[in-house]
């Protein structure tokens, strides 16, 4: 792929190497260098060890280089734990040296300014020149957990995924974030395959190890901590790879509160923010979005340790009416659905219930299985095999050690054949209790993840059906270049934008451009009485507020009244803006009014807004975001999702509205966008939908072209 | 208080009993009379214990009696572990052998039908003839933690608070959850006064427990699960005392995503749901609403650990980057306000911190504690001792346990001088960390609650700070009482309601009706032209969609033509519905369309209710439930809180609106509502909200009156 910047070989040095280095190697406590070193040493580092102290002969009974030009050639990795000043010079000597890898925890670079930035670069440079992988700078290094190599100075502990065990890749910003998950991931008995922290990302980023992890056989999951995509275009490639692959990625990404850019010209672009687009984006791309560190420990834990994931509809065992309101309640706050079960209609679930325990979702056994515990066993098990079910909870009170002995068991013993095509996980609901740590291990060993709160586990259920809800087909139309747009830049105004535009398919109401008077009323004689006036120039961005919209005019003296009223009532408002002249357009049936729009950013690529338009379009924000490969069915879909969709389908009395010409109008957007990267944003708005069968007219348009 | 049913000597028979009967007593294994009396045995209840069974002698040495009737006279309390049969003779017999309270086990009353609702009210009549407290049926008992008394067969950790501790008090309607939250307070370091399970509430109900928690000296908050309040005025005063005495309640009520009565008249009706309308009640008593069991035991934890409650603007400490814009995120969705802290304004902070890092809030400290754990100390007592905060939290890494060695003892060292007038809340980041328990519970000790993740600390301060903020001063008017009223039962058409509530200050267009046609004319000439005429009849719920409503007649032509083809739709629409007549109205002004409504219930009492109106009303439900004990500037205040607000505060060069006046009105409604208890609902829809200084006019009106 062209995206990729570094082979698996060549990141092999990095994560798989046979020989390291150690920069600063030390023997005193806290410094980086002797952490390093103790973790190699006490992990028992299965290939050579070369500290490097110019003032030590010795450590660790190995053998001290003074210098990296005194080691041999063609260490695989070298791990820099020296201060900010030497890190330059000692990564050209180790490049030159024919050294594979390096990892560089100092910081200082880009972060602090100018100088840093500057040194960063040649950080850079020297990674190309030489093809050597660099890790950082400001990183917490990487740790492989299957092969035991830990090029990290944090604590770590070593829990190494056996053969075919399924374990947790992670690619990580902050190596903060990606100790801290494995560490909240090895108590619930899950596995990480390989750690790595990317920190200030000089040579090689997130998108660099995810392309790796898809390849490693040990990773089964991908999680992730992301501030900032730097090349988008090659996260979107290794998305795409791992979805391929069957390795979810589950990614933690900050940044949904960020105001939206202020350079955004049109409504759209304020409302298409950078953090809504590129989740639109990788969304498509079969992502999991985490909304929380807790989500993002919770969905990769059922991910990993489930060998199928949730599908639609949750069923759940409970064992007391108390949890049945409060699963309503979470799961119509998440969006989760809780298939309906009943006496009637689940006559395998009544067969191995009590007769006073009544089939229902979720199913209240009440304590009876603390006498007659096969019953988690039995219900589990007919839950699991019943094709109207996505994903089977057991929501359960542990109380004990001596109640999770008769509880545990009999759930774990719902999946002993082993043959699973749905995830079963087990949810405390008094997360406190004191569970012994050999009954959760005994559940991820069976493939049953363990979560201690039932909310949490609903709200991960939740994500993953998500995912499986997606239909991610690629459906993408032909790509509809606009020919007349090669001579374009900047703010397009209204005439200019729909001359453009209309060849596209995209209807607008007949109208007619005049630079003055005269011209405007042939215009409106040609277009045909009453007409509406609207002010053109590219200059002026909210022609309303400017006297710039003219309604209803019915004669040619309506028309020339209106034509010197509007010039002057511009010149108030704004005397710097010289108009072009102005739009005579046909007068239309009223409708509901919409908003369309498109923003394209050059590394992610286009996506298409609708939604509710009118005064409260941005006070509401109404709207979703399209990605230019979905079909009409799929835009429908979407579209019935906006908060105010009753009034589509047709609400009080009023008719349903032409919602497929809606949606066909987003495809016919996304096309253009498709096909014209040079555009920056489009708007249309209003876009009047009428009812069924009548279609939809764009009032306005504008557009911003590179 | 009148809504008392017991005195606290009543109950004290129950909770704090001398003497203990256990009907049912046994040695059978698994039997819930041997658990109970293996509890109270081993727990070393000190008082009575007087075993009943016909079959035995003696159990635990102790002297059993054969029937009740044998026991001695004017036990404090009899638990029947008896089987569901011979319940109601027990218990009359019990009684009259001077018993001061019974528990019951045993379901199949009210729950399962007419025949145990016959029972069960047998129960509540033979409570009331002999002054005797039941708890149950159907539940799971009670405990005593601080005397150590276990009324219960759940298996208890009878964790004692000792002098000065401070204690949760719970009630609860699910035994299942009130042992739930027991075991999740415990290993948090916090403990439990006395715990009651009320079940199916046959003659005593989580009203009556609560206003004991409130006088009993142990307990200090008190946390509540609720199905369904059977006595919501006496649970009103409960909590009013509550908050009295300064003891916060916790509850956790599901139902907010039932739907809304469907029996409801009006608008309002819909919108004011049974459960919004009791959330608005019980958030004006400062009780402190959980959405999830999660939070729950999160809040009450807080609230039990720390001597003071969280105040608005919440400080973090931290020690990753990473965490401050997930920060942001979560404080963004969950209304939780971080007060801007930075170099310039905190020098009390700066000078605290080591050069390289800079005030802000979270403050990234990054990994220097773990080499200088002093700056924990000092930081947080900075933050502690800054007014601008209500609370501080320190996010932390815990790692393992040398890291925790490290970090908790200066952290916990920041509060030794133990006069906090704020909390301060350890939340960490890798929730799966092993941290040695004795560190969690010396900072439960030290009034420090402990948090395995940050957002659940988040969360559950973002709840209390929620009631730091709430004015809850009383600042009802004066009821205005509606003579005229007392004619008038089940629906008010317009004409009627408009003529009942203008007394009450309620503008509305000049207007007037008219029986027939001719009349129609001279209430158009006395009205002024323009008019609007409007079909009325209590059966006619919309107007328009019977051609009920006819805008902008300029003539008495166009009035009597109008008066014929309205009557002649009304016949269409419906031919059982028979006209009183037409109202004849001033067109007015147009203006933003709102809805003001107002619901009572007969024991919650009344709710006005007000919002953005219009077609979307019902679909966007943006709309607030106001007490009617509010002042104007809180209703001001409630308005802006709305969605869509941005339209009242002037949006995009539309002028502000007069939001005074429309708070004026929702007062005026609440004073009618105060005044006049037989109203069940009022409905003006739309109130049409002009200008700033130009006032608000309901268009229409609509009553239901017992």
């Amino acid at each position: 792929m062209t995206t990729r910047r570094f082979t698996n070989e060549q990141i092999d040095r990095l994560l798989r190497p046979k020989s390291v280095a150690v920069i600063g190697a030390s023997d005193r406590h806290g410094a980086l260098g002797c952490t390093l070193l103790n973790n190699l040493v006490q992990y028992k580092f299965d290939g050579a060890i070369y500290p490097v102290n110019p003032k030590r002969d010795e450590l660790q009974g190995l053998k001290v280089y003074h210098t990296v030009n005194d080691l041999p050639h063609g260490v695989d990795c070298a791990v820099l734990a020296i201060p900010r000043p030497f890190v330059i010079e000692t990564v050209r000597d180790l490049a030159k040296n024919g050294c594979g890898a390096v990892v560089i925890y100092a910081a200082g670079f880009s972060e602090a300014g100018e100088e840093g930035a500057k040194d960063q670069a040649e950080l850079a440079r020297i990674a190309q020149e030489y093809g050597i992988v660099i890790e950082g700078p400001n990183c917490l290094g990487c740790t492989n957990y299957v092969e035991g190599i830990p090029l990290t100075f944090v604590e770590t502990n070593m829990k190494q995924p056996g053969p075919g065990q399924r374990a947790v890749g992670i690619a990580s910003q902050s190596g903060a974030l990606a100790a801290v998950l494995a560490t909240t991931l090895h108590p619930r008995g899950c596995y990480v395959s390989t750690s790595v922290s990317t920190g200030n990302e000089a040579a090689s980023g997130v998108e660099d190890y995810v392309e790796w992890l898809v390849d490693d056989p040990a990773t089964h999951v991908i999680a992730m901590y992301v501030e900032n995509f730097r090349r988008p275009a090659a996260f979107l490639a290794a998305a795409r790879r791992a979805r391929a692959a069957g390795k979810p990625i589950v990614l933690l990404h900050p940044g949904k509160s960020a105001k939206a850019q202020e350079s955004a010209a049109t409504h759209t672009g304020a409302m298409a923010g950078d953090y809504a687009l590129m989740k639109a984006k990788l969304t498509r791309e079969g992502v999991i979005f985490a909304n929380t560190l807790e989500e993002l420990a919770d969905i990769a834990s059922i991910a990993v340790t489930c060998k199928s994931l949730p599908g639609a509809n949750m069923a759940v065992l409970g064992e007391s009416g108390a949890l049945r309101g409060l699963a309503f309640d979470i799961a119509d706050e998440i969006g989760l659905d809780l298939v309906d079960l009943n006496d009637a209609n689940s006559p395998k679930i009544r067969a191995v219930l009590p007769d006073f325990v009544p089939v229902s979702n979720p199913t209240d056994i009440t304590a009876i299985g603390l006498s007659e515990p096969v019953i988690y066993t039995n219900l589990l098990r007919a839950l699991l095999e019943d094709e109207r079910i996505g994903s089977v909870v057991a929501s359960i009170i542990q109380s004990d050690p001596i109640t999770s002995k008769i509880k545990f068991p009999p759930i774990q013993a719902a999946i002993a054949d082993g043959d699973l095509t749905k995830p079963l996980v087990f949810a405390g609901v008094d997360e406190g209790a004191n569970v012994p740590q050999e009954y959760i291990d005994g559940l991820a060993a069976a493939g049953i993840p363990y979560f201690r709160s039932t909310e949490r586990a609903y709200r991960a259920i939740a994500r993953l059906a998500d995912l499986s809800k997606r239909d991610l087909t690629d459906r993408s139309g032909e790509p509809v270049v606009l020919p007349a747009l090669a001579d374009e830049h900047g703010v397009i105004p209204e005439y200019k934008a729909k001359a453009l535009l209309a060849p596209a398919g995209i209807a607008f109401p007949k109208s007619q451009f005049a630079p003055d008077a005269d011209a405007a009323v042939a215009a409106a004689e040609a277009v045909g009485y009453p007409v509406v006036m609207k002010a053109q120039a590219a200059a002026l961005g909210h022609k309303s507020d400017a006297g710039g919209v003219i309604l209803n005019l019915k004669t040619p003296d309506d028309v020339r009244a209106a034509f010197e009223r509007m010039y002057a009532s511009v010149a108030a408002y704004n005397a710097s803006i010289a108009l072009d002249g102005v739009l005579i357009e046909a007068m239309g049936k009223m409708g509901t009014e919409m908003i369309v729009g498109a923003k394209s950013d050059p590394e992610w690529g286009p996506v298409v807004l609708a939604g509710f338009g009118g005064v409260t379009a941005e006070i509401l924000k109404d709207v979703k975001l399209f990605t230019t490969d979905l079909g009409r069915d799929q835009v429908v879909e979407g579209l019935l999702s906006l908060k105010q969709a009753p009034i589509l389908k047709g609400y009080r009395g009023s008719p349903a509205l032409d919602v497929e010409a809606l949606a066909d109008l987003i495809v016919q957007v996304g096309q253009v966008m498709a096909g014209n990267p040079s555009i920056r944003e489009i708007d249309l708005n209003p876009v009047i939908v009428h009812p069924k069968g009548q279609g939809v007219v764009a009032l306005d348009a504008l557009m911003l072209v590179d």
